[in-house]
């Protein structure tokens, strides 16, 4: 009996377990189970994605695009240009490896062309108006790619017309001090100033000018500054090497400021309200033109008047004379003239910016953007198709794990093919003033590759220091070009680096403190984190201004393919890096932004500042505490913020509270923007980051009152531009402190 | 054998069957079940709660606070001013019913006051110099109230001091016109004028004299424009009924800008940049007084001229003649001339913003903004204290339900009590400048209760058509006072009501186009949905400009009790409604804004200006296409906006999806900020609700401009204007429309 009790309690026992475990297993609660979404809010960025990502890059791929965008001239708005505009389309509207959507944005924008029935003319016209020598027209022909009908004449964009005549005169970089310089051994009035690119923006030259009576300027590059001295077609430059050939002119856009100029802080449409071109500031208000060192020798060389000093001097074998004015008596030249004939005429044209997206999953409202500019001067293939053909690529490898389902972002990622930008960043600019809103609301960073490729030594990186960190971790999974075992990242320590009191020895990054390229508008005007990315120069082999065929009709495939980048490994290693970094930030789960390294800078800034200014402000009674207590602030917020962001339980946190660090994160950069503070300066209104002529690295606003002020006395700007900084950095530290 | 079996069987099958029960409700899961916050971020607003808040708003309270915070004068700055701040702090700090946090924040701001040492003077003086008529110094007494000797003497805030001399002439409301009017009647040149409230801003009445000459200016209320005519101390006015005394005068800040005038765009801190007082505009360049109507009788009565026209009239018994100038013949006065001898002086003054806190439980990131001023020119039991008493009681309600547990709102809550306000919004706009980053991420909305009444009869709302609902919403939950079935809602449709396209006949909501109280700074240099609550007047009863007491010596707890709110209901009411919207806008999980209502006003305003302008725009070449087609997209992305939060479902969706729509609506009004557009009017940059001159119900900057083109011939403003407008309002809608 007790046997069989027995028998029945441990029969009861097991099937009492096994249907404990069918209840428990076998049946699916239908209590408070996770909605669908919680796994996806918490998902953070994958690395094996990452690592698929960098295996796919391909530089063949890059080269093909390459050759294909490069195939003719495609200056903003010519029928080039529309080519440009249809292939961007046909690949990123691609079933197969194109974006979720692509379109085209058209803005009515202020161009300046020269005229292809009465090109201009630079010529020596002696006393009885017999010309004894013409400046080279176009350049001269090594490839066929110079002879292309559509290679535009060398021409400065948005000189006026004008056909002035006088004697030569030598002004060195056209800077205003070259010019004080030079009024005082040569009278300038009625003359035509010859300088040398570098030192001042192209406008400049003209505009410091006008003041001294100089009617007319003539611009070019030296061999000094461009081709480390060498100047003979027979076997040292293009095609010999990537120097520049003698007849080789740098265009360019002569202007100050940025966007499209007759509708500032307007997106140029159709109806919009355009100021009359007579009140344009910032460009030059006599003739100018470029031209090549091959007229400019024959030029200068026949200066008379006294000898320059030797930091005026170039590599041509002569005394670079200051002028007479006008050349010198032994001179064949002698008592001639120099004369200008310039047809340039502005135009309002159709310009388009081509547009990709493609959409975030969990974050569709916040934008990681990433662009380059699609217009060039001429074939432009490093400037800026070099930048074209690596955005192709990343569209490429992006678009094709997005159409095979393998990927979609957290964050929407909005690529730009910008326009004209040539002419002055104007589509970028353009596109940044009609969205201003949207952008301001939901841009996380914008990354810009307009030249991918100047040179095939190093990565150069610039950006607001808080990218630092991404751009850093980037660096490191990617191989140095033909280096395999040294990552992009130790091999730009190599070639550029600075201690940092917290990480020690670090490659060094740049700041985007000027308007260089379509990272302005997002930089100055909102406020956006962004970076600009590159492979640059060994600065132990070349101490050229920039890469030797810069705006001239030899910056073709050839080229590019020859001498700047054979087999586009550093095109590959570009693609790579920038792409590694747009993916984090497009993924990550909290931006990958670092606001103790912004907080660097920001002390940097402020010990300078206080070194250079502070006890010449105590005695007009301006006081630095408030600038100082600010960027204490700052530091301590910053340092709270890596300490919250540290602690976070990231697999646990609510998405809101993660929504909350990411937007103060965004944000951040907003907060240093004022509308206000830089009344003359189109477009700049970051505190930290605008441009400044006072050459100092700290403050720009405050940098420029100083020196004005050192002259003028107006301490009070000194004054403003303290009380502005101080509120602008205390409101950013006010960001990333907690929210109450 | 069998039954043996069955029982084993049955018993077997009952013991799986407790097993698979054990098992599935026994046994905690430990499969993916929901995290702890789920359930927190999808949480809506508690119906319920809104009620015990309702029932718990109490209007003996209201009139306590009200007795404590009127006790004493507390114009700005002064110990009565510190009594209110303390008191506020003790009632935010306290334990059971106060808020999370509470502190005072101090501003060091440019203030204008009386010389209590000399006190302002008006006299009637003959050629010798005898003093025939002096006006009185200090309001009549009544009850006492008028005896404190805190009681300031009646002036006008930022007139300079001086002692100007001459004939005096009627100018009736001090406004451009009137001046050139009587321009044509009387040589105005070293004339004194005497002007009535109303018509033209207070500073308004002394800048546009002195163009003509004039070198002093008086200003008085007329008790027609005031007391329905009711003149009389005996038994006609006030401690008779709510009517001024003849002795009362209105002070008032005579300036036309907002914020404190040394630091434009600044916070005015110890240590910011101060422009130099010289700078100031828009305050008056001569003398101004402001004088009871006891005098102006005797003084508009003896002015001999011509009779002014009927509607330059008021209630005295006599014909407002022009002035000679000076007085007629007939009169006492003949020959003399008015003086006056004002003293006033300009200070910087320690200023504090009392502020407190409830931390949101999950979107503490996400500010609801409330606030009022402290400070009065008197006792200020109306202005601002009734508004305060309000807004202690609320904070009282609020504060216990989050002291008890009961509580924590979604979003933050920060409550304001502003200082220097009667100066020109002070305290609220250096808190704008001061905090602008971190308000313009985060701020949800803004409330202001200035003067929560006015009067009994009916509620009154401004504010953008977005928070329509909101109000209209709260209005039908709360009781009229004294009607307990009659909803303030359908109160106000009695009062004051317009026919929307939508949704029939509705309560008729004010927009906030000026800066009459705080809500200035939130509205049109934040760009923050704002509204302003109170209760008001029934116009069929009274044509006062305002309620009497108003800006004097009368505006007392006895005043208000007596004759403006007996028993504090309407204070209650507005309590219990403002007090509901705030919740609402805390604690709802979508915020409760209605696009398509903005999007029905600017399909007004549009309409009436392609009414007003079309035309004549046609023929200086300027096309309404692009205004017409962003209103029209607005109003698509405005219902599509409502279509998408009507199909959400709000107990599945993702918390990311409900923050993007929150953040949509958030923002919207802040793409309508343009920091440019409005060059001379000081902080402001809302283009669809700036102040205007132009008196049409149509986009301010627009119609100001074509007022001006009309004789200045600039219709470049105008388009400029139409394309500022058009961009802005495409960005709104841009806002709207799905995020990419």
């Amino acid at each position: 009996m007790i046997k069989k009790v027995l028998l029945g309690v441990v029969c009861g026992a097991a099937v009492l377990t096994v249907g404990i475990l069918i209840g428990h297993f076998g049946i699916t609660k239908s209590g408070p189970s996770a909605p669908y979404w919680v796994n996806d809010v918490a998902k953070d960025v994958d690395e094996s994605l990452i690592k698929t990502f960098l295996s796919e890059v391909d530089n063949v791929k890059i080269g093909e695009n390459l050759k294909e965008l490069t195939k003719v001239p495609h200056m903003a708005t010519t029928a080039g240009d529309e080519q440009t505009v249809q292939f961007m389309l046909k690949r990123w509207q691609d079933p197969n490896s194109g974006l979720d959507e692509a379109w085209r944005e058209e803005y009515m924008v202020y161009l300046s062309f020269p005229d292809p029935q009465k090109p201009n003319k630079v010529t020596v016209v002696n006393p009885s108006n017999t010309v004894l020598h013409t400046v080279r027209e176009k350049e001269k022909n090594y490839t066929s790619d110079q002879l292309d009908p559509e290679v535009v004449q060398p021409y400065a964009a948005y000189s006026p017309a004008g056909q002035p005549k006088g004697k030569l005169v030598y002004a060195n970089q056209g800077t205003a001090k070259d010019y004080e310089h030079l009024s005082q051994k040569v009278n300038l009035t009625g003359t035509i100033a010859i300088t040398r690119y570098g030192g001042a923006g192209r406008a400049a030259k003209a505009i410091n000018a006008a003041p001294y009576g100089v009617i007319g300027v003539l611009v070019y590059t030296d061999p000094l500054d461009i081709n480390d001295g060498y100047m003979s077609d027979d076997n040292e430059t293009y095609p010999h090497s990537w120097y520049l050939p003698p007849s080789g002119v740098e265009r360019g856009s002569f202007n100050t400021h940025y966007g499209d100029m007759l509708t500032p802080y307007l997106a140029a449409k159709e109806h919009t309200y355009r100021i009359p071109p007579e009140n344009v500031t910032g460009i030059p208000p006599i003739p100018i033109q470029p031209i090549g060192f091959e007229d400019a020798n024959v030029l200068i060389c026949e200066l008379g008047g006294e000898a320059a000093p030797a930091e005026w001097r170039g590599a041509f074998n002569c005394p670079y004379n200051y002028g007479g004015p006008g050349f010198k008596p032994t001179s064949d030249f002698n008592n001639s003239d120099v004369k200008l004939e310039i047809y340039n005429y502005e135009e309002v044209r159709r310009s388009s910016n081509v547009m990709g997206v493609i959409r975030g999953s969990v974050e569709p409202d916040r934008y990681v953007l990433y662009g380059n500019h699609r217009d060039s001067w001429v074939h432009g293939a490093i400037d800026p198709s070099s930048g074209t053909s690596v955005m192709l690529e990343l569209t490429r490898v992006l678009g094709q794990m997005v159409k095979q389902g393998k990927w979609r972002p957290r964050r929407s990622i909005i690529f730009g093919s910008w326009g004209a930008e040539e002419f002055g960043l104007i589509g970028s600019a353009e596109y940044a003033e009609q969205y201003i809103a949207k952008l301001s609301e939901r841009a996380v960073a914008y990354i810009n590759v307009d030249i991918a490729v100047f040179a095939n030594a190093t990565l150069r990186a610039s950006g607001m220091p808080s990218v630092q960190n991404v751009i850093f971790t980037a660096a490191k999974q990617v191989s140095a070009p033909g280096l395999e075992s040294t990552s992009v990242y130790d091999n730009w320590m190599k070639y550029s680096s600075k201690d940092s009191p917290t990480y020690g020895r670090i490659p060094r990054m740049g700041y985007l403190t000027g308007a260089g390229s379509d990272y302005a508008a997002f930089v100055h005007y909102l406020g956006i984190a962004s970076m600009d990315i590159s492979y640059t120069y060994d600065r132990n082999k070349t101490k050229a201004r920039i890469y030797p065929a810069y705006h001239t009709a030899y910056d073709t495939y050839d080229y590019a393919s020859t001498y700047i980048d054979p087999g586009f490994l550093s095109h590959q290693a570009v693609a790579r890096t920038a792409g590694n970094v747009l993916i984090r930030l497009a993924d990550s789960l909290l931006l990958p932004f670092n606001c103790s390294d912004y907080a660097e800078v920001l002390e940097e800034y402020v010990n300078t500042a206080v070194d250079l200014y502070e006890d010449r402000l105590k005695t007009h009674n301006i006081s630095m505490e408030p600038i100082k207590q600010a960027v204490d602030k700052f530091n301590r917020a910053a340092t709270h913020m890596d300490q919250v962001i540290q602690k976070l339980d990231r697999t646990k946190e609510t998405p809101l509270k993660v929504r909350m660090i990411n937007d103060q994160l965004m944000l951040l950069d907003r907060a240093f923007l004022d509308p206000l503070a830089f009344p003359d300066k189109y477009a700049f209104r970051h505190i930290i980051w605008a441009s400044s002529s006072a050459g100092k690295s700290t403050f720009p606003g405050l940098a420029d009152a100083f020196v004005k002020a050192e002259s003028s006395g107006d301490w009070d700007r000194v004054h403003y531009h303290l009380s502005v900084l101080s509120q602008g950095i205390d409101g950013a530290a006010h960001t990333l402190m907690d929210v109450i």
